[in-house]
């Protein structure tokens, strides 16, 4: 049995810039609200997700639009620890309403860490922040 | 003498999104920062700036860049009331830094109500929001 | 054999709002790049995405981040039909440089025709949209 | 009696991404559709806003909204010189529609030359690439 291990609910309200003409947010935001979850789990410690030429880009997503979330609803982005090799890794981000009833957006992505252009294995303790919840 | 009276201090993390090639914040995203203070004034009254047909538009922005804002910092954007007509008002908002030490941009603007297409009056009560702060 | 049938190429400038501090396109705007290429199929033939309430939303995006394109590039959208069902139909979108040599960005997508809020048949001739190249 | 010399005429597409819950484009998106056509003025010539640790960045900005402009039109930003000072230089962007009958916006910028940090000199040649047309 698998257990959801949630390390940070990042809360995110819809504003006008982040919605169509439906009134519904733009798909690609789900990806940018995401973003902005992982790394306020650097910039929430007081750290950044940027040390000298040491960064982490996106390599892979895998995401499933579930329903629509619209115009000056907060939302909550859960991330969640997937797995882990020497110089990548993965997580689960999935947004949901403030109610925890209705999920929006689910994707699963591979981040991959780079010293400049080139693969890099992960610094020690960076995988810690998203392994153990911000708060407790 | 002209007193300040801030109506609202909203935060605002700058993420990857919001910043270019130099590392600082792109310019317009100033512009977009404000207009979620504004729109939060509603929110966090369980308001919306949309009723029915009634909404408001940027008629006027006078802007100045005074100096850049840098990734993961925390602003804040100050929102004054300056002056109301029977269709339109002014608001000044501020975007200084956590210590309120730095200011990065200052812009005058006007907003016009509009019901539909067409210019209409204020409707009564939106403009307390403008012009009592929002806690207390 | 599978033979790539590419409906058409869309060409993107990468200003200053793509990138990140990196210089590098922020990831989930090569999502947007690619939405403007599906649009602009419609729009090149004087054809709106939108038709009274019907209108189409993402429903699955599966992304590859191949290589980061930089400031000041221009990049190409190609984008060939994979698959269709009655109600919703799957794509491929490759963004790569001008020259064609590189490739930075390869999604399958699958998008799903919406009448309102509920799945709805495809109307005839959207389709042909996608599986007919756009000049000649 | 003052004549415009329009230095470029630069196409912009309403794209999803552009516009608000009113199907009318976001009011900073004008800021980012002014900011593609100078960028353009540079790549059009195989030049680059950034040139070593030389660039401009946005130091003023007294911006009109006229009216509306709607998702799937093509717009046009209009780019006049106005005037120069040793480190500083003035524009006008327009962005009106297609057919060139309807403004949209309206926007005169102040804009500053910065070597790192620092306040410097325009490089010789810099300005000619906003005095002179584009095309022939």
């Amino acid at each position: 049995m698998s257990e959801r291990m949630i390390i940070s609910e990042y809360p995110v309200r819809v504003f006008y810039e982040d919605v169509d003409l439906g009134g519904i947010v733009y798909h690609s935001k789900y990806l940018n609200f995401c973003e902005r979850a992982r790394s306020e789990l650097f910039f929430s410690r007081g750290r950044s997700p940027v040390v000298g030429d040491i960064h982490f880009v996106v390599k892979h997503i895998d995401a499933s639009f579930k329903a629509p979330a619209r115009f000056s609803e907060m939302l909550i982005v859960q991330t969640e620890f997937l797995s882990q090799r020497k110089a990548s890794f993965k997580l689960k981000q999935t947004v949901v309403d403030e109610a925890h009833i209705k999920t929006y957006f689910v994707m699963e992505l591979e981040l991959v860490c780079l010293k400049g252009d080139q693969v890099a294995a992960i610094p020690d303790g960076i995988l810690d922040l998203f392994k153990v919840p911000a708060r407790g």
